[in-house]
């Protein structure tokens, strides 16, 4: 088992700092750029959304071979590679490529850290907006245009005055729109299209549920560490943790997710 | 008639930045407060986003009562002042409030100059990005996180090549709902909750289309502005100048404009 001494944790933090920055470096170049599409191939076949995509990931995994060349990695463009430390660092260059396409500033590099049992560690990073929402390891705060906060989920515990948040309205399978459609009917606000700064705002108090399915590991590994960290609760639709992808919910707190986790599970029970 | 010569263009220009420039100031002094919501007043009826809304319009009513004083004004929070210039400022404080009470950097402050025609002039400002959409006048162009840069549309020329935008699925009543899913069921990609902030997107040429349905004069005035000086067209469901508000369609250009207003009103017409 991992060791996580004081040593460990802050150079795991001070890494993950670094590859979020070289990354930046990297989205922001091909972000908002003109005509800025993935089906925009040149007779090439350059495709900028892919390459803005696969430059971050080689700029994270760079900085990871120069700083922490014993650890594994497990990457949304170029896959995995095993440690010997017992940490994974979990990585999604560009999380919401739609949005990225789109110009909106809700997509995200996700860079998470995991040891053998769950993410211990992880950041979301809103380059064009200059935003980094960090959790665990003993830390709760995010950066942005108003300085440094710390983060903090809501106390809402009634669904009756939650605001929830998912990407699209379809949210996936004919079966997950309406486990998705029951909670909906419930709760005060429901807003779309934030991709990965949907969790962040859960972390940041701004909102109490999100959503989704149809997710990957390199999703949702950083958003768990996060929110975990910001006092929230991510589990999967069958109330197990959601490290793996696939549907998750994620609450501002334990009464709020069992309240919607309820409804879900009605649906989906049949 | 009001006569645009040089020094009314530049001074209306002047005076709307320092406009938007008071109205940051109060917006953000609210903008991801702990637990905001239109709901949570406190026992003495304090609501901080109506507050943050009545605050940001009163600091622009204050600059235009020292700059321009002879112009009319028509604002959402406090109603219509009659000018004697044949000018109005057409003032949003915070369009896409529901986007403000759940910390989403998709809200704006809208600040347009009508004359007895039409809008002539908008800003579209996003204080939390720290960006500002400029059109009309001559002026066609934003700043913000990655410096200043020149606005203009797309020239996407077919709906299966188009992103399209809207604030909600549900878009209006179940008609309006109808007629923009028929153009929905086109395009290659369709995503929501970006509020105005979806105007701004378009006149940067990030996306193609904007749909929407219920809108106030004040909603739109700006974004109208901003989208035509950038070379795109906005008109209502009818094909008529939008700037009283309700049902609009937003688009890059005309030959997309014409197709998506086609079968919008293919389902209006029955």
């Amino acid at each position: 088992m991992t060791t996580w001494n004081t040593e460990t944790i802050s150079d795991v933090i001070r890494v993950a700092h670094l590859a979020a920055d070289a990354a930046k470096s990297e989205t922001l170049k091909f972000f908002r750029g003109t005509n800025l599409s993935t089906e925009n191939k040149d007779s090439g076949g350059f495709d900028p959304v892919t390459a803005a995509d696969r430059a971050a990931e080689q700029a994270i995994r760079s900085v990871l071979a120069a700083e922490r060349p014993q650890d594994g990695i497990l990457g949304e463009e170029f896959g995995t590679s095993e440690g010997e430390t017992g940490l994974t660092w979990v990585l999604d260059p560009i999380d919401g490529t739609r949005g990225y396409i789109s110009g909106t500033p809700t997509w995200g590099t996700l860079i998470s850290v995991a040891d053998e049992s769950e993410p211990k560690f992880g950041l979301i990073d809103q380059p064009y907006i200059g935003e980094r929402f960090l959790g665990g390891l003993g830390v709760s705060s995010m950066t942005g245009p108003l300085g440094e906060k710390p983060l903090g989920t809501r106390e809402t515990d009634a669904l009756t005055d939650a605001t929830l948040l998912t990407t699209f309205p379809e949210v996936g399978t004919d079966l997950e729109r309406r486990a998705f459609e029951a909670v909906d009917r419930q709760v005060k606000l429901t807003r779309y299209g934030m991709d990965c700064y949907g969790y962040a705002l859960l972390a940041a108090g701004q909102v109490d549920l999100v959503i989704e399915a149809g997710l990957q590991a390199y999703d949702i590994q950083a958003p768990i560490a996060v929110i975990e960290g910001a006092g929230g609760i991510v589990t999967n639709w069958e109330g197990q943790p959601a490290h793996e992808g696939g549907r998750v919910v994620a609450a501002a707190n334990e009464t709020l997710h069992a309240q919607a986790l309820a409804l879900v599970r009605s649906v989906v029970d049949g």
